[in-house]
């Protein structure tokens, strides 16, 4: 946090830690909620300054999250904004908006809170689900409430009550990004499914419990947990699921002190579903695999070295790296896109960033983990990665967590005193299809960073527009949005731009 | 604004006005923009006691404004809220913040900064154009320039540089709200058209200048003005128009100063535009009306007396008080049932408040005119206003002028110390299209008065959300959304209804 609060230009010296965290978190609510026009301190502080300057002359430096989100509402209205150019500019403001506020500050605050975790071990997938264990999946986004059900949980006590009423003792198992978050904080969270896949694993029959926060917890679930008589409890005022049980914080959250209590309540009526839920059929396929979770900027460092990161990707034995994220999407096969994309990648020593929901496919095909990835990778991530025991697809953990992403980025930038626009980088959310998704691909461009997806995105009904954000970005940002339905295509016009860079950068291809 | 601030609490005595205004200033930005969760000022200061009651007990009592806005929106997310309850609820706190901040906020603060008005007499339609004019159209709902450049337009100078050019001087017409807050204000602006018929009156040739600002300023107006040649002048960062010149305020309105510098641009460019087009075509239509604009609380009051109306309403005389408002639709004959819903009204004896684009029609047909309105009345209105010269259409002005009608609703009910829900009252937007249009009802509805439409709203998708709206709702609200295709269907049922909240006070029928 001193790291942050030096970053923000705050006085930490001779300060009570509390002092400062107030401090640290005034400005990130101060840039969520400004009214008046005023300077986004997150950006000022933490944008590159050659990103900063492009923003601004493209006048596009938001305001406020809040204020950018209604401004470009209210834009959307009935005879308002009737240029496209204009729009476009409402749209990049939201997403510098979003990157820095929805993605830096929630990434900033939570590593604050509750640590920023480690590289951890985990087994994977579905076979790791265990009978008579009281088997509790933790879903969505919000560390809040999931942090303490985990360390209750993980408890001896939890562990002695669950053995009292028969049990093992007390398994938590990772759907979408709550789980992800919590496996490399807290460990044993083993990571299962992502959202899409989620009634799936659902009904194997082997949840007590299925604990839902915000953000892709699809109300089929509900039907689902019917059937298997899993409890489902909401646990945000603003997801409701109609049939689930409801232990929250209120929407002033004004019961913030109720953590514990809350927690334990939840983690009570775990323990009362596996006892009402005995005898009911469990079916577990025996799919098992291993992955490492929980890369950051910190550790790669450490893990790598940035210099020698560095003259790997000069000299071409890494000739570059993609950020492979997002979610998945109905309208393709479930997982294929992402999954050829990233075997593509490996092929032609190509490093790969991953997290959120399209990292699920990776960690399910092994390539999460050291012992069975590297017979998929070319000689130079072989000869790269040799000497560790580490896999060359590094798993940052959360969708938020593409801050870490972006902070490996620009480490990795920072040896070469570049722009990031001018590096052999790529993001690819191959299925994309939420809107925090479309956010994560546009705060990469707004970057400098191409984005490359396997589904068209909606924004066919005007040429100018769709142009726009296929071509002509370049001139304005040094970035474009590129869409092919074929996985390998797709994966092949990344290497081709990775080699374009390196060939501008006089670098071996 | 000492009215205002003494309603907030706010110390007065001995204080210097600027200071007075910072602090009601402060209250409403802070209404709008509140992250942490708090007290909205505007309502628990202003909303009746009864209602803050039932608010509260909904769980819709808002945050602020933008905190609604992001909130719901972060809602409607994939897999976020499933639950219609808890959606309707955010969709009620979203009217709330609308009805306070966007409007009763937006009136409080535009009062204040530009004057309340008064009861003007001005002249309407179409025939009211005139030849040889610098005729220049007022078009949106932003007083800040419009206010300077209808003040300079009728400032000798401006008058003579038109005569220098030829013209006999200059004319402003009021388009949408902007017009109309002119003309109560500073007379002189005559109304002339809603959103919808802008086109139309564009055709004429009239005009040399069309200075538009935001909402319900359709794009196609640009394919006219390039036949009329007319100038089109954009005044707002948040509506732009592809071929339009844009004298405005920056985003930051950084240039706030210089509000003068930006209406003297608008008016020489008006100038301009009028010794450029000499010798075009004109046809102007030879119809033009009179009528009154420009009630509010307190002008109603002195005019008729609070004590006057409630007993002529007990007596029946007055058998209830309508609002008539909204936006035109294309989805019905143009005004046909907003006019057809108040000829019915006045028939029988309904008092009609109205604003923005649905008093359009009522002006143009001349129900805003005592001279001719008054042999449309049943015997109750003729009799209550044949002492008066004032008409029974109360013309408040533009859509936020919604504050004015629903300040005369609460004059009026105080007469009584009832609910405004137990009032013979009612709300109807015969021809609603636009947001805030939808908006506007849903207030009503929130106070516990009926809303009444011709138009069926997009809410059918989800039987539990329409049934909400259009019959539980009475359960929470006391009020209900009424919607037939029929204008004369929709009359008799609001003469129904208030027929039977007569019956429920014990009123005459």
């Amino acid at each position: 946090m001193i790291e942050v609060a030096t970053a923000f230009g705050l006085e930490t010296e001779n300060r009570e830690i509390k002092d400062i965290a107030n401090d640290v978190a005034d400005i990130l609510i101060d840039d969520l909620s400004r009214a008046m026009p005023g300077e986004y301190l997150t950006i000022k502080h933490m944008a590159p300054e050659e990103r900063q300057k492009v923003w601004a002359g493209l006048d596009i430096l938001p305001i406020s999250a809040y204020n950018e989100a209604f401004d470009t509402y209210h834009r959307t209205c009935v005879g308002t904004d009737g240029d496209w150019f204009s729009n476009m500019r409402a749209f990049l403001r939201c997403g510098l908006a979003f990157t820095f506020t929805g993605v830096v500050a929630a990434d900033i605050a939570t590593d604050i809170l509750y640590g920023e975790g480690e590289i951890r071990n985990c087994r994977v997938n579905v076979g790791a689900l265990e009978k008579n264990y009281v088997n509790i999946a933790v879903h969505g986004h919000l560390p809040m409430l999931v942090s303490k059900v985990v360390e209750l949980g993980n408890s001896e006590e939890y562990q002695q009550k669950a053995r009292e009423i028969g049990a093992k003792g007390v398994n938590f198992y990772g759907i979408c990004c709550s789980g992800l978050a919590a496996m490399y904080r807290y460990e044993n969270v083993i990571p299962l499914s992502n959202a899409v896949g989620a009634e799936l694993v659902l009904g194997t029959g082997a949840f007590d419990l299925w604990c839902a926060d915000i953000q892709d917890v699809y109300p089929a679930i509900m039907d689902v947990a019917k059937c298997t008589q899993t409890v489902v409890v909401t646990t945000s005022d603003a997801a409701r699921l109609p049939g689930s049980e409801h232990y929250a914080y209120d929407r002033f959250h004004s019961n913030m002190g109720d953590t514990e209590k809350i927690a334990r309540k939840i983690m009570d009526r775990a323990l009362q579903a596996h006892w009402e839920r005995r005898g009911l059929p469990v079916f577990i396929p025996p799919y098992e695999v291993k992955g490492k979770v929980g890369f950051n900027p910190y550790n790669v460092g450490q893990t790598f070295g940035y210099d020698k990161i560095a003259k790997a990707l000069e000299y071409g034995q890494i000739r570059g790296v993609v950020n492979i994220v997002g979610c998945s999407n109905p309208r393709v096969v479930f997982e294929k896109p992402t999954y050829e994309i990233a075997l593509e990648m490996l092929k032609n020593d190509i490093v790969i960033l991953t997290n959120g929901c399209a990292s699920f496919p990776l960690l399910k095909m092994g390539l999460c983990d050291p012992d069975s990835v590297m017979e998929k990778c070319g000689p130079g991530l072989q000869a790269f990665f040799k000497e560790t025991d580490m896999p060359p697809v590094w798993h940052v953990g959360e969708c938020v967590d593409n801050a870490k992403s972006s902070g490996i980025f620009g480490a990795i930038t920072g040896q070469f005193g570049r722009a990031l626009k001018d590096m052999p980088f790529a993001m690819s959310s191959p299925e994309w299809s939420n809107e925090e998704g479309v956010c994560a691909s546009l705060g990469f461009r707004l970057h400098g960073i191409n984005s490359y997806h396997c589904v068209e995105p909606p924004v066919q009904g005007f040429k100018k527009v769709t142009d726009f954000l296929k071509k002509d970005s370049t001139e304005y940002l040094g970035s474009v949005m590129y869409v092919h339905t074929d996985g390998k295509t797709v994966a092949a016009k990344i290497i081709e731009d990775i080699n374009a860079k390196r060939r501008a950068l006089g670098w071996k291809i």
